[in-house]
């Protein structure tokens, strides 16, 4: 008979929605787990939320104080997915509590944060940290070219996440562009994808040098909640009148980094939060002494893929994903039928689930995500002192 | 309170289980359909299939004989999702039972089936069939293009379905090679996509002129259940020993058309199943006196478009899906974010569910796969006749 | 010591500059030949035609009447680039006064007129048509990708010639546009090519059955000479007045074509010269029981290919050209380095003169023109007859 | 009537052909020059490249000793085209005379040989340098667009040279992997093109931080002459024999660099001339406020093109060259008609001899081979310094 698992989740946006359905659809691709999750508890502080937490999600109460789920004896799995300021204070209530935590990244507004969290785990905790990417059957799959050496010996590295969510300069000024809010700015958001990607492909960085910048030093302040998506785009927001205050944008909107890996493998890194062109461009490019590979988000179904051989008719192949590309048989039967981005957190929660029941380490968990932070860490310091610094 | 649906299954396979999953993942896309689908009871001759039903589908019973789900009078709307040859008598129970019906394509081994089965329809009756492809975001936003004449006076079209999953001259010969399990071949498995989505986009065809082919004459018999999937690619089958016994394969595997529809435009239309090259390549292109676009469901996610302007810098443009393309924004909150097929289903399903709920007339139902057989049958009477032969 | 060749020219245009260009470059790519080719004598009807062939091209001298070039005996070999209703003409002449033939397609304005030079051909005549895209050096690698098998037993065909130079409806109504000037419309002209490409790729056509259209009926008279590229782009024409009298289109826009190959192959053969999209989209596509290509002029110097594989990395491939394909290397040193099309007139012109210095046998001439003429005219029968018609 | 200049060649290779092959094509395309190139003499060190220079290449004579060149009074113009090691005594020498110089790039082997050519050149001395892709019509079109503020404020950089001309390392240890031979490697000889693209685009480099790397740190000594192109494809060269002597390499094989523009622009310069996947792919990325672009050598004939606006439907435009982009209209008369690099040398060698004639002044000249040779030396002290090197 199947085992149950209580289910608590702090923070009612769209990725406490993911997470949610995630646990809901885990029989339908990983029957083997055998596994009821029962969605015990949610927490929000605002009445919509809890409202779509049961009404909606499923869960069968909400609570305004998340204090209440954590402590919930039913709840045995915490996913966390609140605004970035609580997620230290949640996590570590969570590992306090004894209980298996799946927390969204960046999991601290910092390296001290997240080494904080680090700090307090104990033997046997189980933690999940949602870099989502590396689950792309693809990416898996594109690893394991790179380890079995495929590509030969790795000399290059490209990796960047291009995005426009905040490529609008009349979006507003929300939690995102304070420090107080999210810490640094596109570097905690998006360029911990990337470290990690380009981590869980080549190992670990060695030392890297950095520039930020800032490209909208404005912005107004927000009228009600901070939208997410405020793209130059259809629906553009409408200038505000002459007379609307604005205020300063505290954190970075895109860095430039050079790195060198702990392997030799040289690379750069990129993010941009407001970039116009790119939607959601997250990828990466390997080049090697035999072969080179190169994936990108906006086409998350198809790897270009070389490799050298002694005929005049190598080339970039497009792969499109199948069966065989990591977990891509466990949601499609036949090649080149598109998954979805919330399938990828399908794929999490079964390992998070998966780990909970058999005790087998995870990754990424919280030691991926603090050695992502040291990274970041070490843009933002080498951003500051304009020199090369050390990934500790 | 929501109201109640119940649901009955009748075959348990892919696509049972995707309409199954679509049933339940309604609320999380289409909250305001209030609507509770209950999963009374699913059908299946094989064991294998009855237990998949109840304990990973979560169908409250599984019955050997589909008629007693049908007759059930806790079942509201039912889905026929069995093999081809028994669409025709379950989809006449379902009417006949005064039921809402949800039937996979094609209706009928040919247009006779599909013609008694559209003539069983009685007023008020609620039908949908599953044509996925219609309810892609940027297949609408196709639609929507050319209705509002972007593209000026269309005069031309192309529509494909490229697909190797039978390719491999190794794959067992299942039902889908014989006339009596499938009636035709590459025509009624995917040519019926293919004209559903001409004539959604440009209206209906007036006449056809068609060539089919058998690339491979023969098959081994099957061994057990047939294997849809048959590539020439990873995991290829073997070829069986010398002595394996093979049979004839008894319908098309390819399709060419040359086409006029009703506004005057012309075009081709074009079907293989045992494509080695495309793996699952179903698109359309369309010219007309201002502009083109074509779309291609292995890169689902995204148009080619071309707006002719005056300057030097008019190009096809990639357009990645974003809010605001048919119901993209039910699923993914910006720009770029990869949907899967599966979510096709749950559009389907939200729009069954939505027509049951309210009364609203549906496409594509059985009057669109009227017409689709129609068409693919007066293409298999022209691949006879070796002549030009009206779409009736 | 170098062979001399004499050269002469019937016709100053676009055609003219290229066949002049391309004997200057011979040296420079086939020094081999060891000729030298001197410049006798240009012919046009127009002074600025003729003082272009002297002061530019670099004749030593120009004449108003065609017939003194092909009777001057210090001309050897000539090319014939004048518009389409003269090529018969001075076709004929060319060949009774014993000189080689290089001449522009299509060589007459119909099958007759085609036939009819082919008639005339004695033995031992040179004669080269201007099918400029068999020599791209891609296309004939792909043509021994297929005549080695490569892709296995070919199934498909689909080939192409969009093309936007009439999509203009404020183009004048030149000599393309009525009949005594050109003949057919987008057959003759577009048609022509693709029916050679699929020739030399896969071999002869045994029947066709076509629609032919008219996109834009009527066009303005044209005030002085005829533009050959009247796009809907930038510097689009302007919309004439009001009063502006306009004249009926005599010949196809467009036309699509389901052929049926001698070996068997079925396919789709498209021309289109008031495309709105396409530029210069000349193309086909293959494929096989074990693979499938594509190429497309407008990305000349790459070739997409799909080679079966067991591994579950296969894909279409990106070939970018290089030494080895074709005489590419006679261009380039090393790979992916762009060729352009009056290159391809270079390489004709080395074949040319080869098969003059040599006798040796030299396609495509007289004898593939014909052939293509052949195809061209079932077309044409089968827009009429609405029947599938045999390739004489 | 036409002025004449006469010609002077030093060195006769790859590069010495095209320009040899430019002056004679100028009048092809640029007829307003009215100019008629005479090649006086050619001089080459090897009796094949004199014999060629005669025999192919058209010169009336051929010296052993280039200074006979210089000094012949016929001569006006020099092309200096042999191996960088003698571009900085040739280019004294040149300028001595007070002729015209056009000098491939690198003009010394560092920036004191630049600096020491560039410290030479006296009032109204005419001098070109090949950086070859600043001519390409659609890089010149990208240009500008920038300056036109298509892209809005310019916030991002990204350019490479990704070559495989030393890929195999089989390949032999010619005089470009030696630091008396080339100086630097990727940085002269690739990394000198993308900063002059940079530079053209948005204008000055302030400072740079480097990493440089070997790839293949032997190779076999070189049994004749080295070849250039010694790529990991098609006839691969075979491994020597076990006992094969190796030799060291002496500099870089790939760069990577963090940039900051004088603008306050940041981005990442990139080159290799090892790497396996990209064959000749230089090329750029900008992106700006309200639009992004993109191109690459490979696709010469193509941009992508990103320009924000408020539908729904703004995409990367694949742009096709047509009249109206650069000088594409001096070679084709419609759109997405291939042109070639060797195309480039003529609008090159046009710049030049335009330069002469009328005395304007010329870019890209000796002013910006030292703006780039400043660039590449900064990059090779960062790389040393691992520190930021201001570009003085």
């Amino acid at each position: 008979m199947s085992r149950r698992l209580g289910v608590g989740l702090l923070g009612v946006g769209w990725m406490g929605a993911l997470h949610t359905r995630a646990y809901r659809r885990l029989t339908d691709h990983y029957p083997e787990l055998d596994v009821r999750c029962e969605l015990v508890a949610a927490a929000d502080v605002g009445e919509s939320g809890r409202r779509r937490a049961v009404e909606e999600l499923g869960y069968a109460r909400a609570e305004p104080d998340w204090r209440a789920v954590v402590d919930d004896p039913d709840v045995d799995v915490v996913s966390v997915t609140a605004p970035n300021a609580l997620h230290r204070e949640m996590a570590l209530a969570v590992l306090a509590a004894g209980k298996a935590l799946w927390v969204e990244k960046p999991v601290g507004r910092g390296l001290a944060e997240t080494a904080a969290v680090a700090a307090a785990l104990g033997p046997g905790a189980v933690t999940a940290v949602g870099f989502n990417y590396r689950t792309v059957p693809l990416v898996e799959h594109a690893g394991a070219l790179v380890a079995a050496g495929a590509l030969g010996r790795i000399t290059g590295f490209r990796g960047w996440f291009l995005n426009d969510y905040a490529s609008n300069p009349w979006g507003p000024l929300n939690w995102r562009f304070s420090r107080d809010g999210a810490g640094s700015g596109a570097l905690g958001d998006l360029m911990s994808h990337v470290v990690d990607l380009a981590t869980a492909l080549l190992g670990p960085l060695r030392e890297v040098v950095a520039v930020t910048d800032v490209a909208i030093a404005r912005r107004p302040y927000a009228a009600g909640e901070g939208e997410h998506f405020a793209t130059l785009g259809p629906g553009a927001l409408e200038p505000p009148g002459d007379d609307v205050p604005t205020g300063e944008v505290e954190n970075e909107d895109s860095a430039r980094v050079l790195a060198r890996f702990a392997s030799g493998a040289s690379g750069f890194l990129e993010v941009d939060r407001a970039a116009v062109g790119p939607h959601c461009s997250l990828g990466f490019e390997i080049h090697g002494s035999t072969g080179s590979l190169s994936w990108d988000f906006e086409r998350m179904n198809e790897l270009q893929l070389y490799l050298a051989d002694t005929t005049g008719d190598a080339g970039y192949r497009r792969v499109l994903a199948r069966p065989g590309h990591g977990d891509y048989g466990r949601f499609q039967p036949g090649p080149a039928i598109s998954m979805s981005y919330d399938d990828l957190k399908v794929i999490e929660a079964a390992r998070f689930v998966g780990a909970v029941l058999t005790g087998d380490p995870l990754a990424p968990g919280l030691a991926e995500a603090l050695s992502a932070a040291r990274a970041v860490d070490a843009m933002e310091r080498s951003a500051a002192s304009r020199a090369w610094e050390a990934v500790a």
